[in-house]
């Protein structure tokens, strides 16, 4: 696969070298300095990986269009219309867009989906999230992710800690966000019964499970037609 | 619901108990003692429900089929035969016949059944699980039910602890039996990939989940039309 | 052993049921109702076990002087009057007090004691704690104890629960509280470091476990001259 | 201070870095293609760190003594007469050795040592240790050791996996070797009593920490006299 990366940064750096590494070639890495050069390349292109800033979407998407690559898209931040932008593509190019790519990840949230109708009758259920001392959110946007999953229509209060005489527990989910040392990122839901509980954890041990994840994207758009994909497509159609 | 109860020992004892305090009445508990009691019942029966030995079989089943009472059976050491003759009660009875009546570890089949294809690629499986210090066999049998499930064509090894110069890990699953304390019943199976891993728990802190499962079971069944169930059915008819 | 149990509650009825099974003789069960006659006991009495209600103290105090019993006393929100009260016993008996009896928290805060100016420097601290969903109070009374061990010239500010930009981990502590099922008790500290992190935790399955802790302190006071103890005594000299 | 490195390995590279970082000065790096160039070095050697193998020793010993250098010796594999002219150092150098120089673990074996006593009446001890699927023995070093912390005298037999009739748990500990994925390396201890459990666990994600743990041998023996020192005397003297 002839792979144009977008970005030079930290991310932009590991999806090249992840890429090549699986065999593929990385013909370009291009950022608003030398976009201008796409149009003069070379070799045919099959996918466009960006993990980079909205402002590139600008000229990224046109050139995705023109040149009929697919595109992986791992950008945040983005704001409806650029979603928008995005999500348009599915009728000319094949297009995929996460938050995160993690497989792991993608897995939990299927997992979620399943089993939220069958426990949530006789079961509380609390998410704990674990990362480093540096990052200044909480709770993490995947812990969010995860919660939505469960949580659609907003019928559990959401609770972040709990302090002093709050009495008993209501119909409420509580997520905590601890934070400390060097942790790249662990996610655990808990379904608390009687006498029993159920309890699922996944955990990150580095960035490159994002790349990972969006190779795997990019070989999976290889396969399918023109249109919008998942992660949860990723799964099932693999 | 009027429910027979068979066994007068700690779980015949703990089901009655239970079944009460659903609102249920028990109108007889009965062994090879009294059985013969059963013909002068005047409560019509909606369910018997059996944790006992597989000799009962020989005057519980007959006394099922004539009376159309639903059952209810979570007896162990059962031979080809009288597994036939449960299952064969499906024509006339509502039946459900399963050797863990959590519903926690219902869940958790399910989840590993979802799961184990999407990741059995990248990701190597490894169980654990813990009980008390008076358990005399290893792995329990829910630790081979979940790995049965993970592992149905018998593609994986299964490894048993590891000593020594072993080796590189091969196509395996490893299964570990803690042993120590009062520990109820807890499994762990883990899909360790990477730079991440994904891994789900179930903790039993009393032998009161499997019998909360035996009444939902029975519950379930006043609802349905003649033949046999699974747990699996309890979780997504329910 | 002949002991005098205080109280006819959940707590006194099981103080009593363990006392036996250990091969001692529970030779009362006394409350206000039936203090008076505590005189007339023709048996001596070797220990009075008390887990029950403050007001008891006006004539368990006296009896226990006068008697020369030693006094295991769990009683909790005692005013600084009573528990001088008990302490000035030291003169004349042996007592301990302790707000829980469980063995394996004694060890917690022993270690705690040990490896946290060991560890302060290059790690953050956090704790979590889980109890069931009936709890009224977060966070644990034992979670309190665990943390006022790390935290005695309350240096780190304790933090109950972030949520939304916090921005970085400043010099604190942070505590959840997870609330579901019918969970009885687990505790986790966690040391989390650079590339390396250090947790300890206890869990509790049940409130036998404080019983169990009362009936070896009332054993070890036995081998004990007068004077007043605490749980760490019981780890250290026994 | 100013350091010499022995190997040019991935640990000497990891050392050089870590070192530089923490503001020392690397003055040399040396194996046994450059090691004549000591003797010619400018600059005073304050320390001597060295994770590479029992070879080299033959050459660096003398010169640590020569120079009055320190030595952080961290290379596996010694034989008797190796581990030998390591301690003979201490009279005339500050010399530290250990396998495994995390902190962590350090602190580990010192909460073993403080527990193992006070809990091995009424709890039994299970080990369970995690690593990655390219790892070729079993259990892990680092397992071995611990094990040895808490059963010096062999008085409990140490079991690795049960399968089958194993019959009740006997004086006995417990210990599984989980592999799998890329894990750095995970260690718990769990003492297993009546309704309660103790459970310890050391996570390491990376090899950074056992290059950190060495760093810091070497700025503690700065402030030390001649003599021998472990892993130990860091933790208390510090």
């Amino acid at each position: 696969m002839n792979i144009v990366v977008v970005g030079f940064g930290k991310m932009g750096q590991l999806v090249k070298k992840t890429a090549e590494e699986h065999g593929h070639q990385v013909v370009m890495v291009v950022d608003i300095t030398n976009c201008q050069d796409l149009d003069a390349l070379q070799e045919k292109v099959d996918c466009v990986i960006d993990f980079s800033h909205p402002d590139n979407l600008s000229w990224m998407i046109p050139y995705v269009k023109k040149s009929g690559a697919a595109l992986v898209c791992g950008t945040t931040g983005l704001n409806d219309l650029q979603r928008k932008q995005i999500e348009d593509l599915k009728d000319s190019n094949r297009v995929i867009y996460s938050a995160n790519y993690s497989f792991g990840i993608a897995v939990f949230k299927e997992v979620l989906s399943l089993i939220t109708p069958m426990l949530e009758d006789g079961f509380d259920i609390e998410v704990i999230e674990k990362h480093h001392n540096q990052k200044q959110d909480a709770p993490s946007g995947t812990a969010k992710l995860l919660v939505e999953t469960m949580n659609p229509d907003h019928e559990y209060k959401e609770v972040h800690g709990r302090n002093g005489m709050v009495g008993k527990r209501q119909k409420e989910i509580g997520i905590h966000a601890v934070r400390g040392g060097t942790v790249a990122g662990e996610h655990t839901v808990m379904f608390l019964g009687d006498d029993e509980s159920f309890e699922i954890t996944h955990t990150a041990t580095s960035r490159q499970i994002f790349v990972n994840g969006a190779i795997r994207a990019a070989e999976f758009l290889m396969k399918q037609e023109n249109g919008s994909y998942t992660m949860k497509d990723l799964l099932f159609k693999n």
